[in-house]
């Protein structure tokens, strides 16, 4: 043996930080401002957290069910539960109470750590979790006086109070289980996906590599994302592997008070949905002065394709470089970032590089370690020549195995895992995303890009919004439908969007129909939800307009929602 | 099992640079010039390699020995032994040939890859390897004409030439054997550490992290730390996965030719001791328009300390960063960096800032996942409170757990690995060295760091280079001497250095002499040889002042040398 074994355990990470920078601050947003502790203080009080759990009979392996918004509680149950070896698993609030339901007695959780807020989403479970034991409440500002009819419930200042500040994290196998996150389901019941200590290390280095993010100590860093979901893209254990100051968010995610606590903090790195950056965006239009942005360099923008037109506005207006990634809960979920333009030296320019557009509009380059592959239906992996379009798949020490108490081996091919999105990959090793399978639209045969539409429509003047969803066709299986929120006092039509899009895109490409909506649905994740599109639009009735009968009434969607 | 267990083996980054830029270039400096490949082709002729070597019965743990400049054959030998799953056996060539037949056959290497220009070097060592059956010789413009006593001896092209261009990496244990460096020995026998691929895998990625050296794929690289020692700081095996452009020096280190290289090539980031850095400066200075370096922003400084007078010219001539790391064989070897400091977003301002100046001075934090502490006698770890000075001890995944063939465990307690340096650690956690334990000066019961008083020495006006050693005293112990190389037409002498040295040192800590000399003796690795200074001045009888009898004689050092 030539050299140590140390076992890659993520409570030798989660030290580091506040080791560092015991000092620097984690701010979470209240009611009326903020709340703010040292990373020394998140760390001891994760330590008194552990007693606590410990004391509560939670060992190694269980589950602790996290029902929370981004906030100094929820970063310390992260902390807590992974240096004492029990499993955080992740609850989405977003959720409808039969899926939490399903999610909290298939792993069997235990405990369950709640912010006070949003207890009220758990009422209607009382009696219905038969494992769950004590329900840990978490009160912010203006909730002191919660109650439920949830078992053993206690406040999380009363549960952590009486313990010293010093628990002596356990030696465990660099294999054992550290986090539980289901997928959202789109059909079928949530698959939940078991991340272990050496996966989520592995991750979080690799997170921390220059080429991903540039993510460093001397950032301040706002994690939008939800730390609910998919252990919050990683943000939680590489900031408190870095020692950076954080800005959690809380549930004040509207986009006026985001950019207010962005610029307030000095945040320089922030993680977000592309939905998050279109509300940031307009807020800034709607109040050119009122939010002093020019701290913050660089956003993550990931879960659904970033438009590049929201990226040029970025760099535009604020000189910010927004990065692209993609991954799933599958992948811990971190897999490839779009490729490092190097910027010139100079302060950002007026006009955003070519370059830039170019790659922040892909996927991007696999994280070293990951492989990135796309296969033909047989699987035979395509070339890397920017033009084959097939599946997706991935492997690397980080892309789950199996799903929790539930294998699924067909989500599997040999060791490759079959993602169920669609794409190409370039001769730079860009992974470039066509769509998830299921919202390709296939016509005559032939694939067309829902995202590619969307991000085409949305360049157009006085577009907010922009949804492509297929819609059953006779003769060619599918054709796509676009739907449009327009921007207060635009006129934008049919006719303008499907001559814009005339300019890229060819005939049989183009859409059949263009509705003006008010809004557009959104995941539980924050994502443009095309799943609930297609369902609203068959329960409205909706036909294709070459399959109207002469008179017959077009569908609406929306209050004031019609074929524009 | 939730996760894939995907093998932690290099073979799996190697390729990663070669696919994500396949037409960056690998740039060797020549006799004349440069010589020029790509990635690609690198990568390509790695394989080749593969198949030759196989071909040599060279399998899956066999060690090969390389003894080679920094080069494009050099870095594809890495490849190559990395991907088929040999060893890659570190020859320093500054070695005197005993020490170099000890490591051969205590390694009991199998094959030679050499440089035909150092081939010489060799020859002693002509019937006196038993091991070594076969020698390939890789051949730089001018020494077309080799010749050698050495057996199996062959063109390092002819070798290659036969094989096809794809080898298939075997699988692994993620713990073989990986690469096999000694220690250049300052007492006894030689030492091996084996590294291993997990390890160096996780030193890889450790290194890549932005807090390290900011390294990235748009980085030009120039690693002037020579390869044929501790797997060339990791650089090789950093710049192969990210797929940097790297320029790579060969024999051609003086400072002007490197001075010159790294103007041409455009390099960002460059690594070596601080001696290069010295040469470099003094070059600049002597030619202040001829080397256009305004691409240059960060130098990586290791081996010994940056003097902060070195980093403040660095900073304010060329607007580039200076960050110190430090490491040794046994941590494989990048263990601490100096802590960012964020610069700035103007461009590089005239007077270095004082934080970067204090922060470039110590030797940093220890990378994520790695553990340094420091420990009194009794091995009891020491406060954090830049005061407490012990034992530097270091743990984690890439440190050694025992030494080839060798195991020594006195070097050893615990897991905790004893590294001869001594220092101490500040509230921001960041190691200030001291000293190796055997440079420090015992005065008294009292230590005097020779690398406090050199520091302070060569920020006074007129002073090259400085050098201080323990002198034997029978009532003090020890009291340190200063050596100092003063610059051409400057007249400083004993009165201003200890002048300068009352700003800061107590009276006891000052030097009792001060001795002008023409040069510092180097160690094969370009750090300043003490043991051998002192060997100097024992071999010329010298004597402390106050130890002299009347109208004795002092020593002289070398030409021209003598008390100042």
């Amino acid at each position: 043996m030539g050299m140590q074994r140390t076992p890659l355990l993520m409570s030798r990470l989660i030290e580091r930080g506040a080791a560092l920078s015991p000092d620097t601050e984690v701010v979470t947003a209240t009611e009326t401002g903020t709340r703010r502790q040292t990373n020394r203080e998140t760390l001891r009080r994760a330590h008194r957290l552990a007693h606590a759990l410990d004391n509560a009979d939670i060992g190694i392996g269980d589950r602790v069910g996290v029902f929370m918004w981004n906030g100094s509680r929820h970063l310390e149950t992260y902390g807590a539960l992974a240096g004492m070896g029990a499993v955080v698993h992740n609850l989405n609030v977003r959720l409808p109470p039969k899926d939490i339901e399903y999610i909290v007695n298939h792993a069997r959780s235990k405990l369950i750590i709640a912010d006070a807020d949003i207890l009220g989403l758990l009422e209607p479970l009382a009696g219905r979790l038969p494992t769950v034991e004590k329900v840990v409440v978490a009160v912010e500002e203006g909730f002191e006086d919660w109650s439920t009819g949830l078992p053993g419930a206690i406040d999380y200042e009363d549960f952590i109070a009486p313990w010293p500040d010093r628990f002596e994290w356990p030696p465990l196998s660099e294999t054992a289980p550290l986090g539980l996150c289901y997928t959202s389901g789109t059909t079928g019941d949530p698959k939940g996906v078991e991340y272990e200590h050496r996966s989520q290390y592995l991750h979080t280095m690799a997170m921390c590599v220059t080429d991903a993010m540039a993510l460093s100590a001397t950032d301040t860093v706002c994690g939008i994302v939800p730390m609910f979901h998919v252990m919050g893209w990683g943000m939680p254990w590489a900031t408190l592997m870095l020692g950076c100051k954080q800005v959690l968010p809380h549930r004040f995610t509207n986009p006026q008070r985001l950019a207010r606590l962005m610029a307030d903090e000095g945040v320089t790195l922030a993680t977000g949905v592309p939905t998050i950056w279109q509300g940031v965006m307009e807020s800034c239009k709607d109040h050119p002065e009122a939010y002093d942005l020019s701290l913050l360099s660089r956003i993550v923008s990931g879960g659904s394709a970033v438009p590049p037109s929201l990226a040029r506005w970025y760099w535009e207006a604020l000189g910010v470089e927004m990065i692209q990634e993609w991954g799933m809960t599958e992948t811990s979920p971190l897999a490839t970032f779009s490729r490092r333009v190097p910027r010139t030296a100079t302060p950002p320019s007026d006009t955003a590089p070519t370059e830039y557009l170019t790659e922040v509009a892909k996927a991007g380059q696999a994280l070293p370690g990951l492989e990135v592959e796309v296969f033909d239906k047989d699987f035979n992996p395509l070339p890397h020549d920017g033009q084959s379009t097939g599946e997706i798949m991935v492997r690397g020490p980080w892309v789950c195995a199996e799903y929790y108490r539930n294998p699924q081996p067909g989500n599997f091919h040999g060791d490759w895992l079959i993602t169920g999105d669609v794409g190409k990959i370039d001769r730079d090793e860009c992974l470039i995303l066509s769509d998830r399978s299921k919202d390709l639209v296939r016509s005559g045969g032939e694939w067309i890009s829902s995202v590619d539409l969307e991000n085409h429509i949305l360049a157009l003047a006085g577009v907010a919004k922009a949804c492509v969803v297929a819609q059953p066709h006779p003769k060619w299986e599918q054709r796509p439908v676009a739907l449009i929120v327009v921007e207060e006092g635009a006129s934008v039509g049919k006719t303008q969007v499907i001559a814009h899009c005339l300019d890229r895109f060819a005939k049989w490409q183009l859409p059949d129909d263009v509705l003006r909506v008010e809004s557009i649905p959104l995941t539980s994740t924050g994502k443009m939800d095309k799943k609930a599109v297609r369902a609203d639009l068959s329960a409205a009735g909706y036909l294709l307009p070459d399959l109207r009968t002469p008179g017959s009434r077009q569908c609406v969607l929306s209050p004031g929602a019609g074929s524009a």
